[in-house]
């Protein structure tokens, strides 16, 4: 294209997970025509519960009285003050001002301007890695990403990690993690923010998922260790169902990242619309109904992760993690893929298999290079019947595979 | 600061404007202290109008429909259908399709986006110039960026305008214009955007102020002429007061252009809160309750011009434009200012002298390079007997400068 244009911004994608959608949304009349029978989506990100009524309540008396002019660049003090509390309590991290906070549209904007705060530098991060990063963030601020492959069962090779932090300015770490379902454990969070610490290498932690764990299971989070190289990205989004509202914040120990930040959004967007910051002060204070509502979603999405995980592990030749956290199940299908593809068949051929049968999911070569034998299942949106029926086909797609191989 | 970082980032800075205010609260209470008077604040440009109760009420219709999901990428089609039909009707600009609107937050986003397309090259726009424009949008994008002088009456230099043509890639151009309240003539828009045309020239064409035009004038919008080279962008702010609600967007007539903007909005952020856009959608289709609003707006704003205009127009060795549309007065002080003084003294002199008075005022230099030895006066928070109160403090200080000098 024109090549007055910004080649960064030529460079970049819509998420290949939009597309998938899109050919669902082709693919399935017909499907339905000659089976009766609905497509099953594992490949959403959504959340299917709606926003709890106590912050929709908030948001409408915000209106109501008059919060709608021109917000405080990086964020209002209410928010501000109510983020400083929730990180108190729940992430155990005391000791900040105001100064440290930076209100964004989602943990989305919140990681799009610390990784525009690294511009044309060299960054790395785990692989399997969010696609968001490497089809937008990376080419969008330029950076030269380098993604570290975690071992099969989704465990750090610290050798490999210490080996690249040797030469990157930043490195990004996800957990409760997308597309796994691994929560890192304390052990492992300190052992990459010491390796990250010993070579200067700045840490962007995205906990999009801090809130959605599961068997009672402590998430550790890594700004809780209070370090001046972390920069942390949390959303309202997937806590509270507010995926729609584009509310998030970033937290960084050092003020003059968070300064940095702050004229970024500002720039940007000049700030977050003011009346939802008034909303998602409520939604952080009003712990009582903010759990109550996270309490009923999680326990149905537990169910969903066991009825997925013990189906799918059910399938011979198909190695599957049980997740942890997050609302994905990102199983391996080496065994049962032919050896006599090339790259790119053998990264779809999965994919369209199950497509083929009525079930949409995330082929694995959208998070990176390492993991394309595996797949990603989302079963944010899927109830039980659905899950259930969706295990079916996998099932019944794997063993005709076994069959024929 | 650390080198680690992205200096495009590390050049940006809070608009001048919020340091202005900042300073104002702190000598703002010393002043009432010694005067029993309050400070009178012409440099904002905040509108004092609440949000019309149509809108409100559509925000909530929205949030209780249950639109708290992400948004479609781009925008949602209920609000481009709006934008659609809104250009068709006021900027008499037919033809264009959901594919040429991009949904961003403000018309501050859709600038933003539109200079990031063109970073690393050179554009220009006509001095004074939006401080947002040389302050933030220039260096986070790091363009090049030439001040093309107007004359001192406001008119175009055309020759002058087509000698940096000849060497730029895109035009900043904004109409009605912040600061002066000139409203370029058809004439003149043809004339600017022909240039560009003819030198291959992109124009970014910012209308943030379409609706905020005095005595019946008309406006000739640059988008209405429907090529390919022009970035229209618009907000809701200042035509339905909602300058807090971060609602804006974008027109390009050439969709590829409108494709990479929305893939830059996705990316920082993910698209803009739903049930937002709904509530933007009603805003630009109830034209009855809008026209409404607006109109007492307008009449509102129209005496207050025209009382700042009478009276600053009436001060000896004060030269002033009408102001034709916006809610600002550029006055040149030149007159009255010392030619002993060095250019940064020359830039403060009137700033100072008013600020020791009582009176806020925004100085030239915020704008560019060209028009030190003038300031801002923003009415659009500023009632009438403020504006009485402001005139006659000016009046002194400008009388006591006279007998000075």
């Amino acid at each position: 294209m024109n090549n007055a244009f910004n080649q960064r911004m030529l460079n970049v994608r819509l998420s290949p997970i939009v597309a998938i959608s899109e050919e669902v949304r082709r693919r399935s009349p017909q499907f339905t025509k000659e089976t009766g029978k609905p497509f099953i989506l594992f490949q959403r990100g959504e959340i299917d519960y709606p926003t709890p009524k106590f912050i929709i309540d908030a948001a409408k008396n915000a209106l109501d009285a008059g919060y709608t002019k021109y917000p405080k660049s990086g964020g209002e003090e209410v928010l501000k003050d109510a983020i400083l509390q929730k990180l108190k309590q729940y992430n155990r991290l005391e000791g900040l001002s105001r100064n440290n906070i930076v209100c964004t549209y989602g943990g989305q904007e919140a990681l799009q301007l610390a990784f525009t705060l690294f511009a044309g530098k060299r960054g790395a991060g785990f692989a399997p890695c969010w696609s968001c990063v490497l089809e937008n963030f990376v080419p969008y601020s330029g950076v030269d990403f380098v993604e570290v492959p975690l071992n099969q069962d989704f465990s750090i090779n610290v050798d490999l990690l210490e080996a690249v932090l040797k030469d990157v300015t930043f490195f990004y770490f996800n957990t409760p993690h997308n597309p796994t379902g691994k929560i890192f454990s304390e052990e492992e969070v300190r052992t990459v923010i010491d390796l990250c610490t010993r070579h200067n290498v700045f840490v962007i932690s995205d906990e999009a998922y801090e809130r959605i764990v599961y068997d009672g299971k402590e998430f550790f989070s890594p700004t809780s260790l209070g370090q001046e190289n972390i920069l942390g990205a949390f959303t309202f989004s997937k806590s509270f169902s507010m995926t729609g509202w584009r509310l998030g914040y970033l937290v960084a120990c050092d003020p003059d990242i968070a300064k940095l930040v702050r004229l970024g959004d500002y720039t940007q967007t000049a700030g977050v619309v003011t009346f939802l910051q008034h909303a998602g002060k409520e939604a952080l204070e009003n712990t009582d109904a903010a759990n109550a509502a996270l309490s009923a979603m999680r326990t149905d999405y537990e169910r969903r992760r066991d009825a997925l995980f013990t189906g799918i592990s059910a399938i011979p030749g198909v190695e599957v993690t049980r997740p942890q956290g997050g609302f994905y199940l990102f199983p391996n299908f080496s065994q049962l893929i032919p050896d006599d593809l090339d790259k790119k068949q053998r990264s779809l051929y999965i994919y369209e298999k199950l497509l083929s049968r009525g079930v949409a999911t995330v082929y694995g070569s959208c998070f990176g290079r390492h993991f394309v034998d595996n797949i990603r299942l989302s079963f944010s949106t899927t109830p039980l019947p659905a899950i259930q029926e969706g295990i079916d086909r996998i099932h019944a797609a794997c063993a005709s595979e076994h069959g024929e191989g």
